[in-house]
């Protein structure tokens, strides 16, 4: 019966999960703030058109309703195009403007490590185009990740314009260049191959471009530069890159990072740096971000920098419980019954206990053994039975 | 331009009022958990079956979608139904079980005082039916109403059953039941009047029923008891309701307490115990809530009786502005600035200063007036601008 099913993709979150999750959110959220980001809260639903305009989002993944004149909604698929519909209308905004946000985002594509809603802790820098802004993003999420009791994991560092360089030199269309993209990002080198010959690349860049999913690691920004010699968009990306990550380094984030060209994410979202964050204890990435410099605008429509990530907090939840970091929620601290003639007492009791800090829950058990039977059965520390008559 | 527009009737929340709505939402939560609530969390999307089984909810209302299997979903208009989804399926409860919430729910109707998303924080007492738990879940709409700052507010209490003791008495077919709810709902006493007369009920119950409206204030249960002494529904929810009022004024409550027994909220929904809490400065109802005793049901199908309110918070807010009771967003402690080459000190500076618990945003900016104009501009207490030169 539909009554008792749950739809596919959705996730209900029982107490202690529940505890586990705000705890994490609210650590999250501690930390955007204490840098001075600043929450937004936006609808659930929003215009088709505030996704659509660009043909950055797939719109087809997502869900879609209307509204009483018929207008087509849909549930957003993510928060930083609603912030950006946000400073270009309702906002008067000094830069850097820094903003995050803690909600839920829908897609219809579902799938082991994807619900159809998903919450979502982000923020967004805007407004500021240097390494720097990208290195302060990076450097929070690795806080972010840590706030929340995360030790085993990584922060993936790439950028776009080193492959868009490559993808230049190639001469291909639109097509060809999506393909590529989409076979990089998965790294299929047989695909790239196939791509690239039909093309007619040379083999040289052939060469090069194939070798982009092994370009991670410790020397893979040396190693990118050697082969990448000629092309001065790849190698600005590259100067870009290693701007950061010397950054990064002298505060002693280096341990967190791992280099890799051949990240992407989702590149006709991002226009330079990207990055993801792994961790062992899960199969796909706990957050993700980068740069985008044409999504925000003005109210004039002028182009704002932006930079940004969002971790996704059930992702999180995962890798924590793979971790052994899942707390419980702290049980009760108090159960009240009495006998029903002395409830006032009872209720002044709760206020009184409440007052000094305690949890107290009164039960309305008037029996001082089921009472007992139901501090054990929900694990409070102590039970208080209110009988006047003694 | 969609791109830059808005649903109608959904409401996005900028920093300062954001920053308010959390603090609401926080101190809410708060009192609710203190008292041994226990949050839970469910998907902004349900099956259709899980309100449309027994007729109470008006569907028709509700915002719907599809997922990639063609099941018709609709955006959740409420929370307490998903709660007894979860009760009857997922969990193996002790009563009484205590839940709470904060989430959005939604409609298509929007109207003057109704967004057509709304976020409600919400508790529900599971499995209790005695007039005790209906005090307390009224104590705690009180008290949440307090922790959130206001101080102007009413709880009209009422009891669907002394209505519906009456009703009895009339033998109205269904639709005539329906049409005379709805009118002693709004307070038509020129509809009831009719309804009554075209159904021949007796001109002695129609002048009671039609007293009903004005069966509110100090003596509202004194006079309602005169006028249906007959009636011993009628006369058992008085009883029920002169036992609550007890219980809240000897714990100090009845200067918030209003009776009213022309007060039913929705009563298909409601099976008892009916309130709402009311504002000078806003008119619509803050929250609304009461008995349900044929909502949740154990995994063998029987009913549990509960009780259980929702706060609208952005009604709540409104009410508070009216009150000059909104807090502005507490401005950034510190600003920095600095020379790009000194960014590392820059960093690390920031970090000295969150570590010592001051909010500080980095402004990549590299000019020391400049650096003053932004924090004048934020309102920041203080800037710091990096120079290792000097």
């Amino acid at each position: 019966m539909q009554k008792y099913k749950i739809p596919g993709g959705m996730c209900d979150y029982l107490p202690d999960e529940c505890y586990m999750k705000n705890l994490v959110e609210d650590k999250i959220l501690a930390v955007f703030k204490s840098d001075g980001y600043e929450r937004i809260e936006t609808p659930s639903v929003e215009y088709h058109g505030v996704f659509a305009y660009n043909g950055v989002f797939p719109i087809e993944n997502a869900f879609k309703t209307t509204d009483t004149d018929g207008n087509l909604l849909i549930l957003r698929p993510d928060i930083t195009m609603p912030l950006s519909r946000i400073v270009s209308t309702k906002m008067n905004p000094v830069f850097p403007l820094k903003l995050c946000y803690l909600g839920n985002s829908f897609s219809l594509l579902a799938d082991e490590y994807r619900y159809r809603e998903f919450t979502q802790a982000g923020l967004e820098l805007i407004g500021e185009k240097s390494y720097l802004a990208d290195a302060e993003v990076i450097i929070l999420a690795i806080e972010a990740l840590k706030a929340a009791g995360l030790d085993d994991f990584l922060i993936e560092l790439g950028n776009t314009e080193f492959l868009r360089g490559l993808i230049y030199e190639c001469g291909l269309d639109e097509r060809g260049e999506a393909e590529l993209i989409k076979s990089v990002g998965k790294k299929n080198n047989f695909a790239i191959t196939e791509i690239l010959g039909r093309a007619g690349v040379s083999a040289e860049l052939s060469a090069v471009i194939t070798e982009l999913p092994t370009l991670f690691g410790e020397d893979a920004a040396e190693k990118a530069r050697r082969l990448t010699a000629g092309n001065k968009r790849s190698g600005d990306a590259l100067d870009e890159l290693e701007r950061i990550y010397g950054l990064l380094a002298a505060l002693g984030y280096e341990k967190y990072i791992s280099i890799d060209l051949g990240l992407l994410n989702s590149m006709n979202f991002y226009t330079g740096t990207v990055f993801k964050g792994i961790s062992l204890h899960f199969g796909a990435a706990i957050l993700s971000g980068g740069r985008y410099d044409d999504l925000f605008t003005d109210k004039g429509g002028a182009a704002i920098p932006a930079t940004g990530f969002a971790v996704g907090i059930k992702n999180l939840l995962t890798a924590l419980a793979g971790n052994g970091k899942i707390l419980s929620k702290p049980p009760c601290d108090c159960v009240i019954g009495g006998r029903r003639e002395h409830a006032v007492e009872a209720f002044k009791k709760k206020t009184e206990l409440k007052a000094r800090g305690f949890t107290v829950s009164y039960t309305f058990i008037d029996d001082e053994i089921k009472l007992k039977k139901y501090a054990d059965a929900v694990g409070a520390k102590r039970s208080v039975f209110i009988d006047k008559r003694r």
